[in-house]
Order: C-alpha cells, then structure tokens, then sequence
C-alpha cells in the first residue's frame, strides 16, 4: 500500500483475484490498466446518466506503464463503463462482463450503505435455469433464463405464480440476474416472507423474425413491442406452462420490464389483460406519451372495468432520471383523475440504471400475487 | 459486399447482429475493428497452440479508421483471442466473451465441416442451472452449474448418475457450457441413445480456502488440486447428492476434467475410489511425469485391485499437442504393461483447445455408467 488510490477494497464486480476497481469508504473508485505502449488511457462511463459522473476521466500512467484515476465519490450501484484506449472503447479486463449496449461490457458493482436486500445472504436460494426453446414466432432457438424459488424441487406438486420480467436496449435475458441480482432480490423476500414465492421468467426482448428488417427509433420500440408480445403469448408463455409447475391463470401471471422492456411489458400486459393480471413498468420511456384515450384499444377509458380488471398497475422511475420521473408523475396525476387505480414508486437519487431497476423489483414483488 | 472480405457468414460466436468475424468457406476468418484513433490495431490469438495459427496479425485500416484482417485458413473449434490495440490486449466488441485466461476473453467459434455433435439440435434439452450454496472447504458462498436431461422435471422420482466435470486452467464453472457446449453434447448423445440420461455438475476449480496464497507452478497445482478434492468430497457431492435426484453410489459417479481439471479429476477419483467407479482425464499435463509406482498412493501397483475397482479409466489428448500426446503414448504403454485397463482418445488435428474437449466428452460420455 504505497498509494493512496491502492486503499478500499476491490469491487465485487471484478474477476477472480482482481485488486481493481477499487471502492473507497467515501465511494470513490479506483481505476487501473497496465498499458506501457497506449499514448492514452480514460475510463468512460455508459450513457448521460451514469452514477460514475460525466467522464471520460483521464488516467494518469506511471513509470511503469501502468495507468490509474480516483474518481470523485458516485452513485451506489451497478455502473457501465469502458476503458478508452487511445481514444477506442474496450472493456476492462479487471471487470466481469455484462451484455449491455449490445455488446459485453465492464460494470463496477459500488455497494450501498447498509442496503442487502440483493445480496447473497445465508438463506435457501431458488436456481437460474438457462432453458432453450423452439419459437415459432421467430423460427429460431431462444434460450430463457428461469429463476424457480428455493423450495422448488422439494415442493411435490406445488405449483407457482410467474412473473415475466423483461430487460433494457442492448441487453438480454442474462440481465436481470447478473446486472439486477432478481434472484437474490427474491430469494431474501420469499426467506422474509415478504414475498409469494413465484416463478421468474426473463426472456430476450428482441424477438423480431429473422427477416425483419431492424431499425431504431419509435417505430423500432414499437415493432420490438409487438414481436415481444407475439412470442410471448404464442411461444413463451405455452412452453413455460407446460414444462414449470406453473398456477396457469391471468390472476398468478404478472408482467413488468425496465425502459425498452418496460414499454413491452405494458404493450403486452394491457393488451392482453384475459392473460395478465399484474403488470409494472420500471423507467418507462413511454409513460410521457402515452395518451390515455387512444391506448392499449381505450382500456383506460372505463376506469370500473380497468380496476375489475387489472390487479395492479404499477410504475416507478429513479428521482434523477428527470424526463422518465417528470413523465410519471404527470401519468400520476392523469390516471388519478380518470380513476385508474395505480401505484407508483420513486427511487430517490438513482437514474437510469440498474440500482432503480433492483429497488423496483423489490418494491414491486411483494405487491403480486396477494388475495 | 465492395469486399472479398466481407464474404462468409458471421460466427455463431459472435454477439446479436454483429457481422464479425466472419468465417469463409475454406475457414479463414475476417475480423474488424471500428478504431478511428488508433495507431496500429492487431489480431492475437490465445496461447501458443491456438487454432488460429501463431499471429498477431497485423490488421490494415481503410480511410474511414475501420481496421480488417483476414487470416489463413484455420483449424476448427472455439480459439481465444485479443485485439491488440496499440499494443494493449482487449476484447473485440463483437465477440461474445468467454471465461479464460482469468478473465472475460473474446473467441471465435469456427465451424467443423458434417459436424454437428455439439450444435443445438431438435432434440429435448436439458436445463443448465446455477446453484449458490455455501462450503464449509472455503469459507465462502460459490456457483455451480448443473445439467439436468431433458426428462428430469417430467420422470417423477426417477433418480440420475452424475458426471463432475472440471475446467482449466484460467477458467471456471461457466466453461463447459459455454466453450465446451457440453449440454447440447448429452442432449444429443441422450437423444440418440448413446449416453446415460446423467447430471453434469460443473464446479469452479478454483477452491482455495481465502486465506490461501495462491502462487503458480507445480506446488500451485498440487494445492489446487487438494484444494478441490477437500471442497468436493465435504461440500459440493453431499450438496449435490441432497439437492438433485442423484444416484449416489460410486458405481454411479464419475469425475472428469481437462488441463488442470483432469489433474484435479484424476486426484480427485483416484484418490476417492470408494466415492468415484468412472474417471476420464482429456488434455492432462500430468500424464507426462505420472509416477506409476508411487501415484495415488501406489493405487496402480496391484493392477488387479485397480481394475475391479475402477470401472473406467479413460484419458485423451489432441494430436497436435505434441507434449501431452506424446506423455499420453508413454503412459498408455506404462499401464499396458502394468496390466492397468484404461482407454484413450486421440482427437486428430487439434490442439490444447476446446474441440480437443468438446470431442472427449463426446467419446467419453457414452462408456459412463454401462453395466
């Protein structure tokens, strides 16, 4: 310990063995890349919103060749970056990966104080089982990831409720347990009994037939939307009835997704509300736009109906993602007057990230399922 | 196309959408990097016995900044590799990344002609699950991965003979599924009716208690390999064996691994012969200075013991690893000569490298478990 920037302790997001990045108490970071022959070493965090700050910061290198950078105190949680060498973005090879951006990218893992609910904790843990499929909707294998609760081999016949939960842009089915812990979210909630003990099913988001052409842009986020639903309702959710010990009914079947996901999950959940009973949107983009008269084929237009029928609706976005927070709060206020009953949630100081995403689910699963 | 290098198909290896590498018919192999800012940009491939032939392969750019390379011909299977630029080595973005080296490491999956063993197949599939529990042998919570056959949610109380399967050198838990695509081997080979329906249980090899040392070399490996030993025998077998619907019989269990996990298996079940009937080694570097006398406390010296306790001893190497294939030739006639029985694989034109594996565990798995 020679350096004031060797003190903290290594991330928990970092490979085996590795000593950096580096957390300090104050929630600094550490970072560090041996590079004797770059002319140039930055650490450049993922998108506006990062809780690592705006970047890119320079790292300075040493008479050794290797390049390092304290950055200011962040934002707890699980963070996006890359490593910019001499201007190129590649991944540091201290960090785990994580399929965002469309791509495996680094993250650091910057603890919260005091906060476990996603930790490994000495409780009975439910499994993530990779499970490929044949789906028809887009004539190619998937591959699902499915969270079964801790009692669910010992259980006998029990059957469970589901919750589909879907992912971001540039992300996949890995996301919501590598980037959002969801298994451990619900195993410390079902261990509490804060929580029914369900089902997770995460699924790719991108399920557009191979010959579609992709862009981006609105009419994108609305294809993705409407693929989503297609494969969901004729492939997904049948293979995942026959093959789990699932409670097949709309009213043990829920729904919810973060950003790009949050906008299928309400696609497809009112649209479908004979199949869902539960829906949650976590960081909606839509939630600014959405007409209330025109959408989902007027479902909100009959608040009595709605309320007979959807059993929760629930929204939620980070304080200081301000567009998707401002957005919500205007929704609030709209599907207030109009009777449609809700509930929302706010995670304060967090913004478009995973951390909002982990309290979301936390927030939001001991919600379903309930009498 | 304006290119002959933009002919071929893109790697199955590679990430959703990304159209390199990409392999053409007589299996070179394009790659490219968008790296605008950078001075020089190269292809590395991993290790000296890489598939991919010798490199770094100088990588030309084109007026936009876009860096090409096409390589010779290559051998088939899964290769590891960088990009280095400027000299640094980095994963290429468009790779999927794998677990090697110690860290997340880019690979290219190039196709082997008629060969489909190890390809997702219409066949039932089985499950990869992760499994969290805590060993008493490191003090610390670990994954371990778990392939259930395909009926193993539907046969009841059907119980199952499981195969523990290690890694090398570098790697970890994720490896046999990931590189070595072991599920869809034991769908297939289940499928057809050549292997056992069987559990896999794919551990990290690396089980030195926290407060280990850990340097490198022979004593490293010799650690390791008691390391493992200590933590299967006390904690992952009795966690398998209460958890799944396991057979849980030597007669019914059977340890494998490759590198440094077939010095682990063959320490591990040679050392156990009361605990494991069925031991296969794939690529071991101990073959070469196996002391026959003295090895496993002098097991191999009653050959007649050995052979009615050891149901199956089994080892391989690839052709082209010319150290270990040739210790494996010396050590096939040593045991001949001892009267010891054991099979051996050679699997032709392949290195220290995946398909070296991939074909192991497809000739070794179907002798597991025969009356």
């Amino acid at each position: 310990m020679n350096n004031e920037s060797d003190q903290g302790v290594p991330a928990s997001s970092n490979v085996r063995g590795a000593e950096y990045p580096r957390i300090h108490d104050d929630l600094r970071v550490t970072f560090r890349l041996e590079a004797p022959t770059a002319q140039r070493v930055q650490v450049q965090p993922g998108g506006d919103e990062n809780g690592l700050g705006a970047g890119p910061f320079d790292m300075a290198r040493d008479a050794a060749g290797v390049w390092r950078v304290t950055t200011p105190p962040v934002v707890p949680g699980l963070h996006y970056y890359w490593l910019l060498v001499d201007g190129v973005a590649v991944n540091d090879p201290a960090s785990e990966t994580y399929f965002g951006y469309g791509k495996q990218t680094s993250c650091v893992e910057v603890p919260e104080e005091g906060v476990d609910f996603y930790a490994i904790q000495d409780v009975p843990h439910g499994e993530v089982r990779a499970r490929w499929y044949f789906a028809q909707a887009t004539g190619a294998w998937r591959r699902a990831y499915v969270y079964t609760p801790p009692d669910y081999d010992t259980a006998g016949s029990r059957r469970y409720p589901v919750l589909y939960l879907q992912h971001g842009m540039g992300e996949d089915e890995r996301g919501w347990t590598a980037q959002g812990r969801a298994n451990f979210i619900l195993d410390n909630l079902i261990a509490a009994g804060r929580a029914a003990p369900m089902i997770l099913v995460m699924d790719s988001g991108y399920a557009m037939p191979r010959e579609a052409g992709a862009g981006f842009g609105p009419s994108f986020i609305q294809q993705i939307s409407e693929a989503f639903s297609k494969l969901a309702l004729q492939d997904l959710i049948p293979m995942i009835d026959a093959t789990y010990r699932t409670l097949a009914h709309r009213e043990q079947r829920a729904i919810a997704g973060l950003s790009m996901g949050a906008r299928q999950a309400l696609h497809t959940g009112l649209s479908h509300t004979d199949t869902f009973a539960w829906i949650g949107a976590f960081s909606g983009p839509v939630l600014e736009s959405l007409d209330l008269q025109t959408a989902y084929s007027g479902l909100f237009r009959d608040a009595e109906a709605f309320n007979r029928q959807v059993r929760l609706l629930w929204l939620s976005a980070g304080s200081v993602e301000t567009r998707i927070d401002q957005g919500l709060q205007r929704l609030h206020e709209a599907l207030d007057q109009m009777g449609i009953a809700h509930e929302i949630y706010r995670s304060a100081g967090t913004a478009h990230e995973w951390q909002t995403w982990r309290r979301s689910l936390h927030a939001f699963a001991p919600r379903l399922f309930r009498a």
